[in-house]
């Protein structure tokens, strides 16, 4: 692909400080961005506003928000009434795959990140996992990154047709926390429209406690930033 | 396992004449299924009222509708308002990826399922394609299915902790649509509760002359059956 074509990619943005961070970066290597959120019922609704926020002031072709009712499968504390573990270490937290852990989650969006993909004729999917992540989740893991890349490969008419060679892009997946936020600092990201706690309360303001807002705010300060969200309350 | 164990399985069920020889398949395994449907807001909407009579029928433990919205993407003929090809004969079919095909589809389809066998602790998953369908759609090839089958175990937590290793079944792939009918017959499939056609009428009659419909009436002949749905006219 020569340097001025036009490069598209899909971008899941769920409004978290990953993926926003993530969309920024994509934008800043040259991609022309369809941001796609994915309302999988989870409790943390607030994420869905951050996203549009976030699509909006960075800059996107199309936003879509798709709905899709994990919920009904049960199955994890973020789409159920399971309580959310409150004030473990990051040492805890890396000890067994939380309860928080959505069944099959990221290859649910990446599956409908290719179904969008292969319709704009886009080959670049973008995905903010990260490392910290990887140590709870599986489905964060490089391999499994890999193994989805050659499935959308094997499993689309483009891929088949050879028109193109679909890639997964993880900017962030062997970064810190630390080194992520520093990222999003130099891409002149606006911390204060991302969301990131799993059990905020009613207005909206994160907890402060959960494992999403602990390695949020140990990132903030390890990377000597001041992270602009209100918060109900800071543990640890 | 042993023998005794009860075995569960997600069988991904379109209402479509496969899906429902594969849900008979599996139960006649042994398999206590729960029956998946997806309505993506094909054109073909009476399939999924078709799924519905056949889960009650055959007797599944649970039978789930999801919705999912694959129709904003656009990309096929079976999520807009392209018309469907009619009166092709089966060796045209074969020339090409036709314009049915819906992008990414069965992966979409199989990661829901994967969701909702991980959230029951199942590990085994049925889908009913099949070697006709291998000719024209890329994901229904037996190389997308072993790629799917290793994503599922790198990237799911039952995975990961050995728990349980996925398998997705496809016993209907390499069988030519005259076997799989004969394979109905044997099952004792009620075939009146199936349906097939990409553009029903208003009544959900079939066409009769879209591809889906052609290899549907070819097979019953070649099979030496009857088929008991009603068609609007019968081509070729």
């Amino acid at each position: 692909m020569s340097k001025n074509s036009t490069k598209i990619a899909v971008v899941l943005l769920s409004g978290g400080l990953d993926s926003s961070i993530t969309l920024a970066h994509a934008l800043k290597e040259g991609f022309q961005c369809y941001a796609l959120t994915i309302n999988y019922q989870q409790r943390h609704k607030v994420e869905i506003e951050a996203a549009k926020k976030v699509a909006e002031r960075l800059g996107v072709i199309a936003h879509k928000i798709i709905d899709l009712d994990l919920r009904t499968f049960g199955g994890s504390a973020l789409t159920s009434d399971e309580a959310v573990p409150k004030n473990r270490t990051q040492t805890l937290m890396a000890c067994e795959i939380p309860v928080t852990y959505v069944p099959a989650r990221n290859t649910v969006f990446l599956s409908i990140a290719l179904a969008w993909a292969e319709s704009l004729k886009a080959f670049d999917i973008f995905l903010g996992v990260n490392a910290v992540d990887y140590s709870g989740y599986p489905d964060c893991r490089p391999e499994f990154i890999r193994a989805f890349e050659k499935l959308a490969n094997l499993g689309t008419k483009a891929g088949v047709e050879q028109t193109g060679n679909f890639k997964i892009h993880s900017p962030l997946i062997t970064l810190s926390k630390k080194e992520i936020i520093k990222m999003g600092h130099i891409l002149g990201l606006d911390f204060s429209l991302t969301h990131s706690c799993y059990d905020p309360n009613e207005s909206g303001k994160a907890c402060g406690l959960c494992d999403s807002c602990v390695l949020r705010l140990e990132g903030f300060k390890e990377a000597g930033l001041v992270d602009p969200i209100r918060y109900e309350r800071v543990g640890l």
